[in-house]
């Protein structure tokens, strides 16, 4: 569990996250992370927080997600609403699966819960590497935020306690990648395919989602990253001399 | 659904009534009944219930839980403390299974949560057939009464979901490609490796199998691969014209 992070972006009401901190903590979730934030600290905060002060005084404020989740190698958001683009979506028994193969193979992992009434933005979205959709009436789904956080860390808890070992469906054989290396291949790719003549300008928004959505879900391991780093590196040099000659 | 009743005793903080028919609303259950509440009518009810108001104006006041549950077959109560005397204990995944079972026989169904700080009184849970324990961190088991309500009714509404056809884990956009389109890629990939200079001759082998599992993993579907087929081809083309010249 010291491995999971829940991160709470432009919380507008304080109670909230003193309702979350208290919610982490009935879970064993310890670690807070919030993003531009209204009103923290505050009496508010600590008021709904209860018992749960110790989460508050550890929790870390960041000015973005992208700075609050450049450490961690699993960033999954929890999101009522259906997107254009779509993210692979778990159920919070799906979800903690895998966070928990994750936080045990030592990687950081963020739990993402966006603004109480806009949610996370496109931007924002595009950070994450899936989304975790409580399920929920469909005429109603919007959930208090801190009931959210309560639902998540509370299918964590049960899947921890029941977990002994779950089998490895995959050799490990390298750690998985973070938030901030996958930021700099994405940026490095899009030159790259800028360089190549793929890139159409019309429309790159699009294009540069799906690829990140593609490998967001494949979970790069260093290895790979590796590899499409060096395969992006000859195709752009490749390209350069075309020009030069 | 219309069989399960939510049952609040002697709640003291009128922000959890609300909330707690909010946590009840996005799971679909809709009956609220209060014994001797503190606050009820009130405006911090209704702000904190959001957009369950509906649910507030079908809610029912009693002044005793035996009155409250007069027309229900099976009574459970949510209760963190370890009692004296043992009543049959459920967690919540074991009990909705039961509760389930009953309303769909036609049972009423009542769900009983105690006062925020001092809970049920012994004569209340001798009313009562069993208790729900929510597990939880053993150093802070106090979930907040309204995050009691949302893990339970979250719990009741994923095991009435499942009982029905299986909800649909993750939106497909686009078809997988089968395997004999990925070997078509894998083949094309290694002649662009080659072309743009990045495939080392002494160990192919090994860089190819990480690449296949690497995109075997991730599971491509038509656009996506269309996608890296452009890419791939993008490249191999500005490596071409740097031989040519």
């Amino acid at each position: 569990m010291q491995h999971v992070h829940v991160v709470l972006v432009g919380t507008t009401h304080p109670g909230n996250i003193g309702a979350s901190a208290r919610a982490m903590k009935t879970m064993g979730l310890a670690n807070l992370r919030l993003v531009a934030p209204a009103g923290f600290p505050s009496a508010e905060v600590t008021a709904r927080a209860a018992g749960a002060g110790d989460v508050l005084a550890g929790t870390r404020v960041f000015g973005t997600l992208a700075e609050a989740i450049g450490d961690c190698g699993v960033v999954l958001a929890s999101s009522a609403r259906v997107r254009g683009i779509p993210w692979p979506e778990y159920t919070p028994r799906e979800a903690v699966g895998r966070v928990l193969d994750a936080a045990r193979a030592g990687t950081e992992v963020a739990l993402v819960f966006g603004r109480e009434q806009s949610g996370l933005s496109n931007e924002e979205l595009s950070l994450c590497h899936g989304m975790i959709r409580i399920p929920a009436n469909p005429d109603f789904s919007s959930l208090n935020l801190a009931s959210a956080v309560q639902v998540i860390a509370y299918e964590l808890n049960v899947a921890a306690a029941a977990g002994g070992a779950k089998e490895k469906t995959e050799e490990e054989d390298s750690r998985r990648v973070n938030a901030a290396e996958l930021e700099q291949f994405y940026a490095h790719l899009e030159a790259c395919m800028t360089d190549i003549g793929f890139m159409r300008p019309e429309q790159p928004r699009r294009l540069l989602l799906r690829l990140r959505r593609l490998f967001n879900r494949a979970a790069l391991d260093e290895n790979e990253y590796n590899i499409l780093r060096g395969i992006r590196a000859a195709a752009q040099a490749a390209a350069r001399k075309t020009r030069i000659s």
